[in-house]
């Protein structure tokens, strides 16, 4: 079977049970607590030499790391991935604007917030990167005021990679009252079939 | 025409101009100037909210940012990007590699080092991003010490993605002396046809 190697709280992994869950694909999650540095150990560097999870190992053996590399994978032929060449590289565009202006705001702050429970000694840091995260949500929300979703106006891989760190923004302090469109988009994909929370671990799966 | 909005020293904006170039597409080149903040014009907004080059106008007058975005959409159905689905997968993930864990710790210094010519100003945060840009140099090292490229033993955009700042790296401060593989990988690429120098503006495109 699939296997993933995953952190409960990591919106990554999130993507990615997700979308296996939503494609109804069975895989066994294996929980890899990076708090215990259970990512860096010599086993876990054999599977992915950048130490990071989330990590996907195939039935044939092989790993696949990078959450938004195996959204593409696992949603490719599918109604979550277009099949316009365009189409599919507006798909990227947001996945790799996710990793490059979302991500390092609004996901590492809320890490140091919830998981190391450090805001105070990364106060300063996180004043830093304030206005960065505010900007990628505000590129969102013009995007979201004239559109229902991010690509093709329908639900795809680039609104999951966006609502995992962004539906739990609020955690790390970002305050969402003033994107109406953000948190109507939020509710939007709450409501898509066989949406489950952050928090579940799919452990039924 | 297609029309690639760009600044000469990115090596993001290099991406593309290489890509096109090896792939024979003609483009017209047009310098953004983001150290004027070119790429925060009213104007310049309205193509990319996200303010930044590169930038694809495509002659149907839509717009594709994300330079890794622009790899995997030229390159389609090009020896540049595998056909397998897997083999994709791995492609897509050593650019998401290459924007999360490399990306700002060696363009990122280069840029303050080289286009601000800050580097007094930002010792202190150069020195904080050092480990994370050598740890990143450290995973390409052991994955190019056992392969000749990044994927599939042949060179795609996953190699153009990885070299753009890879073979600039020594300009923010790197010292890639103890990487061989990485330094044998970049003459492999230099020597591929058609390439061009991170300084060629394409003009006679």
């Amino acid at each position: 079977m699939l296997k993933l190697y995953d952190f409960l709280p990591s919106g990554n992994g999130y993507k990615v049970r997700l979308l296996l869950t939503q494609l109804q694909i069975p895989f066994q999650r294996i929980e890899i607590n990076i708090l215990n540095q259970e990512s860096r150990t010599p086993e876990f560097l054999q599977k992915n030499p950048n130490g990071r999870v989330p990590l996907i190992e195939l039935e044939s053996g092989e790993h696949l790391a990078e959450s938004n590399a195996m959204l593409v994978y696992f949603s490719e032929g599918t109604p979550f991935y277009p099949h316009d060449r365009l189409l599919q590289a507006k798909v990227l565009q947001w996945m790799f604007f996710e990793q490059y202006s979302h991500e390092p705001y609004i996901a590492t702050v809320r890490f140091w917030i919830t998981e190391l429970k450090k805001a105070q000694e990364y106060h300063a840091e996180i004043l830093k990167r304030r206005p960065s995260g505010y900007a990628a949500l505000g590129v969102m929300e013009q995007h979201l005021a004239q559109n229902t979703y991010f690509v093709d106006n329908r639900y795809t891989i680039a609104d999951i990679a966006l609502f995992a760190y962004t539906h739990v923004a609020e955690e790390g302090g970002y305050d969402l009252s003033g994107f109406p469109a953000i948190r109507n988009w939020i509710e939007q994909i709450q409501a898509q079939p066989h949406h489950i929370p952050i928090t579940d671990p799919c452990t039924s799966s």
